[in-house]
């Protein structure tokens, strides 16, 4: 059984998607699995995982601009610390992605990346790393 | 390999989000894993499984009326049941969470609580919980 | 380990959700796989897995018109594709489902089926099961 990789992350904006892909990689690299399943975990409430297109960076601006227009900031909302536009965007995005681990890399589509999705940032982050 | 641990559970309200992570952690001390990641499986189709805040309980109040206003209960829908929209929202919430497990304990950030989330109650409700 | 099966799609609607249970227990059958998790994962960026209803299509199709309206394909977007729209709603499903396995068959509840998502066809696709 293998460890739990734990990665510090810095995010950089309010909203932004962080491409963790590569250490997601480096993680798999340590392990030397060869076949399963990865699981990669964001233990944050006000951000989340998720996988989309890596190439065109306007794809990810687009994301978040649409969720900020379905979920402003300023809202009908009684959380007092005025990020439940955050709340609601990590788990409409799922606080975890499961890959599937073959020949000793990942499978997935050519255009796939992992993404740690941050919406409430600047901040210091963790991701959790597990292989199966 | 471990049982499948099951769980009845009884929601009091239309939309609700009931925290079970004490029955995660309870079936997880049965299990006796150690290190590994776990399941938790809603097995309906108009409610699901998040992670989110465990703290401020205004946090699922803003995420329900979020909802509510997004995806409203009266709406275009075709299917005669009425209760489309508690099918989209458990699409958006998924039907699934997994977490990981290191040392006997599950590896959540410190303000993540589980959450079984009803779309369409009160109703009696199952919870699947599976360690690998 | 068992082996990753891969099954080849042809998506026929812009927008469509496909039932592929029948291929996850045909891939089961095949694993002879009795206690354990199946993953099944969606390799494109605008397409995703769920798991809804299975009984009456007009779920299906209320799922589909409430997103098309909710993240309309026209929109303010950047990406020059014109498929921004998919990308989303492709992330607000998720890559993947995760299903757990007992007495060799799917756990799923009565009323549920797994779904893959189109949002960008009709295309070529495929999709990637592993059991664990």
């Amino acid at each position: 059984m293998s460890k739990v990789y734990e990665y510090n992350l810095r995010t950089k904006k309010e909203g932004e998607f962080l491409d963790i892909t590569y250490l997601v990689e480096q993680a798999l690299k340590e392990s030397n699995l060869k076949e399963g399943i990865v699981v990669v975990f964001c233990p944050h409430t006000t951000a989340g995982i998720t996988i989309n297109e890596n190439a065109d960076p306007d794809v990810v601006r687009d994301m978040l601009a649409t969720f900020d227009k379905a979920y402003p900031k300023q809202g009908d909302y009684n959380h007092s610390e005025g990020n439940s536009h955050a709340h609601i965007k990590a788990s409409l995005m799922g606080s975890s992605a499961t890959i599937i681990v073959e020949a000793g890399g990942l499978k997935l589509g050519i255009w796939q990346g992992i993404y740690f999705t941050e919406f409430d940032g600047p901040r210091n982050r963790k991701v959790y790393i597990k292989f199966i």
